[in-house]
């Protein structure tokens, strides 16, 4: 396991977003293949107990996406849709099926630090702070930094 | 021309929202069928002083689309992707291309009222204040009464 550091995460004090910073071993060309190639996305994503099957994957403006996660036979599906999906940025909605009204605009970009570096700087927009810090509070940093260090990984050994 | 009220324009207190209410002589059905046939939508979308030529039109749950406003040879585009399309409810996102770093993400509910009408409530998020405020004084609200004044007609002499 190679993590420098752990993802920053933080809750924008006047709007319902959360953002999240980590900088990786890695060319925007690798992070921006590790985001939208769906065998290396379904092999990074999440928490270690847990296994990804993607069911849907267009990974361009204007195309969607759904995957669902398994751990013992428990399943936890997640779609939405490619609003655009550009070199250095990609911005997408994001639904929990099991919370089917709730919806997220998400935004991601990477930037390019030199030496091989990215900083993925990431952005998550809901509609109320009752929303947003329910998310907070749901332990969702234990999967983005077990994904996150599974990438760093991925991006050690080659596989990205 | 048979406007009965303009429409409710609101910007949120504590998140950077604008919501729109207004009520039509028209059932959910038609109401949705306007908002997903791109013949009905090109028809009443916008200022009476635009044309509306559609060009990209997929309304289904992660179908995307685009539409060009062109007055005198001017032309304005905007695009977005269909995060969910059900008999209810429309969640998609929106981009002027004139600012194709602006996104906003667009919830439209239809809400029965019973004798034929409807509620059409609208909700536009974007990820701040100073981006929700620019758009609230950019005189939006021409466009949007004077479209659905569009709507209503067709509502009544039976084109939706």
């Amino acid at each position: 396991m190679s993590t420098i550091a752990e993802t920053k995460i933080e809750a924008d004090p006047n709007v319902p977003i959360i953002r999240m910073t980590r900088e990786f071993a890695g060319t925007p060309e690798q992070l921006f293949r590790a985001h939208t190639d769906p065998k290396l996305f379904a092999q990074w994503i999440g928490p270690s107990s847990l296994e990804t099957r993607i069911e849907e994957w267009d990974a361009r403006s204007g195309g969607s996406w759904r995957f669902v996660s398994t751990r013992d036979g428990e399943e936890h599906a997640f779609r939405g849709c490619f609003h655009e999906v550009r070199p250095d940025r990609i911005v997408q909605t994001f639904t929990y099926e099991g919370d089917p009204d709730g919806v997220a605009l998400e935004t991601l970009w990477f930037e390019d630090l030199g030496n091989g570096r990215t900083r993925l700087r990431t952005q998550s927009l809901v509609d109320s702070f009752e929303g947003r810090d329910a998310w907070l509070k749901s332990g969702m940093e234990i999967g983005v930094n077990e994904g996150y260090a599974k990438l760093e990984e991925m991006l050690a050994d080659g596989t990205v």
